[in-house]
């Protein structure tokens, strides 16, 4: 969370107020009454009166994304000569309040809006432009002299900065929550895993008992999975360093000067410190929002790894004496309300349930990607939405997975020794000495007389004791299975 | 929304508070400080500590519900002699509390928690405990003498009365919520049908022209798609009004005793005026959330309709001078911040997003129906948190859309005559006395030699003018295809 | 399966024949060749040549379908006069020899070709057509004395005809398929559950060891729920009686004569035995396939519940020594090329795949649902492709799981009974006379200090022996939870 | 598709044969009667039996991909010493006809069937031995001289060697069908592009009337979607070029010999001509399917971004007369059985049955991708089968596509020419000049009261008509938008 800035208190506006607590504002369609206490303009007000749908509103992290938006262009507009100082300076610092958060109780819109996020550029716009208005001592609703349109807006349009609102914010997300969380997760569980390379247990294939492995490699085999997602992630950045703005209304950058696309995306990476540029294809980067889609994508194939994850974790600590019983995961509360003393893995469950919701909100944002039509997709804000929405609660589903879960399992190793002895599948290691089938009559011989796989394995004849005893030796069976291992 | 009760402000604990603002609660795994002006307990703070992922809480609808099972719990338990008259009352004031919204305060925990939800059933057993405990004038965080396991929750569970709370707060969303817009927005597109009965317009298929309807006939297609969208869900609440409770932890009602599962359903649905009953098989309601997923389905097949519709009349409204224009929708606001003048069909867009939205949610629902195990589904909290966001939107969605652009559009009859008579596709109407393979000739004419479907007809020598007039005829075209009509 | 009836081989057509196995066909649009020694005429040849994609044909059961359409149809119209009885008889017979099967040659196109079905439509047209014409003694490809559009199509189009067809295919597939197959899977169920019904086993929620039921009743949970989908698949029929068969291309009836639609839904009612009527609305029945997406929503349930069963049955089959071990599927066949005598759940992972592959068709199928527009929904391919692929995996499914697996499962009751006797979950019963907070006490005891659970009572001074066996008895927690029991 | 060579018949074999066209196999669960003239043994026949289910078979990509695997194992075995160079010879000359699909009638597996492909992994193994015995001079059935566990799986388990095959499937369908075909139809796309980079058209936002574009760089739009699409799914190569074999049953490598995994993955890359390399970590190359899931994503991600085209298309050539008609596309087929002339976009609808298909083959992978458990992910066949369905239909889709829908599609200039005229939306070039309040009541001012743009333009007294004419240009517009440009 940025820290907050010290900001004025919107002063009462003496001309303006049309009663007590409210003033007017205007747009092309005529006037609107707001709250006097609030920046927002007619459009943002017709918006709150039009589409209260729902709880759900447009993340604050757009808003600050747009800050830098405003900001980036205001400071282009003024080099190329086409803003003076005064008014930009003002612009920039009511962006730098959006930006920081300063400004959150300004930005109240909701999700389900028009489909171009034009209502939330304008709430921007009237913002900025109110409260560059204000710093500048001029009176609030009067669109001077700084107006939301042509100043503010300047050389954009909504068309092209909201999808690039949407991908900075989409990199923020990722950058600040997703990865970060993530690699605290994959770094606890390589630790715990290099302290297991030596715990032998039994290896399960289809559910059923079968080769043994090691726990170090079946933890080392979780955090390559979420390695992978991790790669996968980062790289889907690619795509959302790529900005629409610059192409204005459909693309071809109508009322942008030339050269403003790529001095914004300049001025953008520089603000931010990320490597934005401009996007080669205006027309694909405002008719699609394909690479949204694509990193919502590597969200989805994370929520895939951690599922499986967090479904073997909580079924290895299943029981505690009627279930697999491997793992010890820690109590954090009582888990019955009827049942006295049961401890539930409710870590995972949690998680378990974050991956699903992941995987629906990722139907969402693939149809929602297939839905544009011509020179626009109209479904930005319910994709937004929807990745913001998985990208938080991936991240804070893994931090409280990792701190309340991963971090204090435990294990059971008596319990992981006795599976070890007691599994007849160690007879694989037979069966290159005295072949498949006879391997197979042994194990089943073992399983259908209830014998040690060692009782079994003499009675066939097929296998001395020496033999047996240096071949069937499950330390010597884990192998490596990692590279440089 | 109920109308809150004017409860007392939580008093001073004098015993009990550790520091300025904290007072102890405790429960099977020791002591834990809560704010002293809450109610909650032990187990709610461990959740709010262990599960603070993301924004998405627990909805209050769901605690309202389990007012419903806590207070007809108590008095079941009262009639069969099993808590006294006292702490039946103490009881039943806190559910109605809890029931009217008045405590929704009380009730912060996330929905990534438990897939049980346990720890929000514990959530009410402690605030209904310390509320009761508050009533009878002892003192908070003592669990006497009013304990939250033993006399809030006798004869429950969180396994049986989880789900039941689920179904009740689904059942109200929908009575509430969902089926009164939908009407209402079935309503009011039928008045307009029914007032352009005779309006014939040009009828399109695979976006191509094709034979005529009335605009009445294309809205009454509408209306039917949400009669029976309508009808699906209602008829939905059939598995719903089967409740768990009484169940308790695994469905053999163990600890409950003998017809309270009976009692209570009939309790429920006395105090809720809905007919509720006990479900026929504990087992398979607490081991799935089928009734919830199916239900969940009604909604989606909303959606699937909604969309048609939403995008049909916002292509009908395309334009204005070069889309099909053919419905003017209400101008709400302006829709472009770099184009003046722009109106767009934004109402429909957001309609658009509810419904890729629901049809996300439902994947949600459905995959996370799939994943119980033995004797419980423990994917609850995200089913039923989708379930309610899913009625929400829809609900909220359609009264907006209703209010803000269906009732307000407006033909454009010019348009839609023009495109009737420019069309060449009435040329079907001659193919029973023709024959196809003529008329195609004719058609294929008009369209290459830029003509009149009249001008090729009578060039083609196949017909004659008299017939031409006599057959081609748009109003004698559009026939019927509704019931009655 | 039908009985495929003797048909006659097509036999040579001199005049016609282009060259050697081929011959003239012609539409509007001009002359095609197609191979001699096929029915079909220009669409389908067009069609063969545009949309020859993947391996995904057109299922036949969609043309069994169309052959009751024409059938009815010829009747229709010949009782109102417009057929002479010589065509309709003619035609009739080549729709008989459609239903039958006994033409599914002559029906070979793709599953991706136009969105209406129009051209499956004009195969059935063409090949009942030529196939009327041969047994007049006409010449093939002549169209005379039986056109495809003239005749066969007369009154129709494939607007309304093709999503009737859809209707009639998806009920049966209901009806001959998934219904059965699914009873005798319930009957299976209930049949072994009844067997086990004094079977005590240990419950388990959230995987953990929870109180006890008996083995029938958690098998009677399974059946309830599979119940309850097979219950809504039925319902779901209602929606697929209604034919929009006599909307002709845009709902209105054109070209139809009155009373059309009600006369051809009564006839194919009686042809088929199944309560077909005709839709109340036209237009919401050709420009939706609501009741097609229903329909699959229905066969989705019942994917979910039966995942949840196959995932449980593997799960307490797993082992044999290292997992749940309660259950004994059959052996089919060797589980493992290297693990020699290994054996795995493969019918359950089978059936898991099958849910998994119908919750994916079902996403497609409410996609193209949502994807219609105005007179017509243009994805009907992908709608009924999707749904008899599900019906029919879904009913050769449960088929196999239940031959190969259901009926052949056993108990491990020795290990059932060990898990009963080893649990500390039983504390649960002691709860209402110590209280919830000791009995807590005494099961984190027995767990920490590795006692069984009378140890720990009786250590813990809370309840004496006496107490303890009279009411820690498995046998008396496993109460009722089934209605009747 | 691979040339098929020349293969022996399967020859007689007298002593094994049980009756007439059947002859005994065996494996350790006893002998299995197989139809004389297939290679195939005992496990594949049980399989047939107890998963003949639904028309869905193992595809034969699957096997050839298989070829490989077995191919290089053998080879990598005999140059480890353990397998001699006539058994190695016969194996690899068995493994070519396989690869080169000699042997397809001999794979006759469904896809529902064991999750981890063991029944095909069996089903080479039989094959291969049995061929290779026979090539030998042995007899068919023995296992001698080479067995199909002993010898051709030597080294290896289903568990690795499966999802080997299923990287080297994908990887081929995506080279050899997936990119050509996309590529192809890129180019096309690029070619009209750059041939239409001059005409002026109207831009369309929210379907509704915007500021100009050019047809080209519309047309760059797509392509530019496109051409990210196909970068993807090359990127998504990376992930299933790691190879699991050599981590046999667990991941451990177990029975196979040091450097097993890295010498073999050397050689299929040798084989294949493509850059395969070793899994690093084996344990989450056969724990999960994750490389898959993403693959598969990069498929789906394609599918998006082609509907978003192919519905552009189809609504831009809607018509004739009652719609956009800037498009022509070609007229392949008459498009309406009840409507004469009728020609309708059935390329695009097809199309975008294909991509909603992928999108619900994607929810079914990405379901399967999370339910791995321990080490296996047993959901493998519903993954590959989809994974090649997807590809499959996209390469076919795109070529059809292409072939008789893109390259045909011809400009409607007149029309295109008229909507640039007649919009109102040229005003937004004012904007910058007599600001953006003022241009929006122009064009609200036009539109209400039906005049051109220049009418109302003059008529508010803003603008001078020198001005106006110098500013409202379409053609300067429409600017770059492009990289380069």
């Amino acid at each position: 969370m940025k820290n907050r800035t010290d900001i004025p208190t919107l002063r009462d506006v003496p001309i303006g107020l049309v009663a007590e607590g409210r003033r007017h504002e205007f747009d092309s369609m005529g006037s609107v009454d707001v709250p006097a206490d609030r920046y927002w303009g007619a459009q943002t007000q017709r918006s709150l009166q039009h589409f209260s749908i729902g709880g759900d509103r447009m993340p604050k992290a757009v808003y600050h994304a747009y800050g830098y938006v405003k900001k980036a262009c205001a400071l282009v507009n003024h080099a190329a000569g086409r803003l003076p100082a005064w008014k930009t300076d003002a612009i920039v610092r009511a962006a730098d309040e959006t930006i920081s958060g300063a400004l959150d109780d300004h930005y109240p819109l909701f999700v389900w809006q028009t489909g171009s996020g034009t209502q939330s550029n304008m709430n921007v716009n009237e913002v900025v432009s109110n409260r560059a208005i204000q710093l500048l001592g001029g009176m609030l609703g009067t669109q001077q002299p700084v107006g939301p349109n042509d100043d503010v807006n300047m050389g954009q349009s909504s068309n092209d900065t909201f999808p690039t609102a949407m991908h900075i914010a989409a990199v923020t997300a990722i950058d600040d929550q997703v990865v970060p969380q993530l690699s605290k997760l994959i770094e606890i569980i390589e630790q715990k895993a290099d302290g297991w390379m030596d715990v032998v247990k039994i290896g399960r294939t289809h559910l059923e008992d079968a080769v043994p492995l090691t726990v170090g490699q079946e933890w080392h085999g979780w955090a390559g999975q979420l390695r992978d997602a991790r790669d996968a992630i980062e790289a889907s950045r690619a795509g959302l360093y790529q900005l629409a703005v610059g192409g204005t209304a459909v693309g071809t950058g109508l009322n942008a000067p030339k050269g403003f696309a790529a001095d914004v995306a300049a001025t953008i990476a520089e603000l931010t410190g990320k490597p934005f540029v401009t996007a080669p294809n205006k027309f694909a980067a405002q008719g699609s929002l394909d690479a949204m889609v694509r990193a919502h994508g590597a969200l989805r194939d994370l929520a895939v790894a951690l599922m499986k994850i967090a479904n073997d974790m909580r079924w290895l600590a299943s029981g505690p004496r009627c279930g697999f019983g491997e793992l010890l995961l820690p109590s954090n509360e009582p888990g019955s309300s009827i049942m006295p003393g049961k401890v539930n893995p409710t870590q995972c469950e949690a998680m378990v349930m974050i991956c699903i919701q992941v995987m629906g909100n990722d139907s969402a944002v693939a149809f929602a990607g297939s839905q544009g039509n011509f020179e626009l997709n109209a479904m930005r804000p319910v994709i937004i939405n929807n990745f913001l929405h998985s990208a938080r609660i991936l991240a804070d589903g893994c931090e409280k997975f990792r701190t309340y879960s991963v971090e204090g399992t435990e294990l059971n190793r008596d319990r992981i020794a006795q599976y070890v002895e007691g599994s007849v599948m160690l007879v694989t290691a037979l069966s290159p000495v005295i072949g498949y089938q006879n391997a197979a009559h042994i194990a089943e011989d073992a399983i259908a007389k209830d014998l040690t796989l060692k009782q079994a394995a003499l009675a066939s004849g097929k296998v001395d004791e020496a033999t047996f005893d240096r071949i069937v030796r499950p330390i010597d069976m884990v192998g490596s299975g990692l590279a440089g291992a």
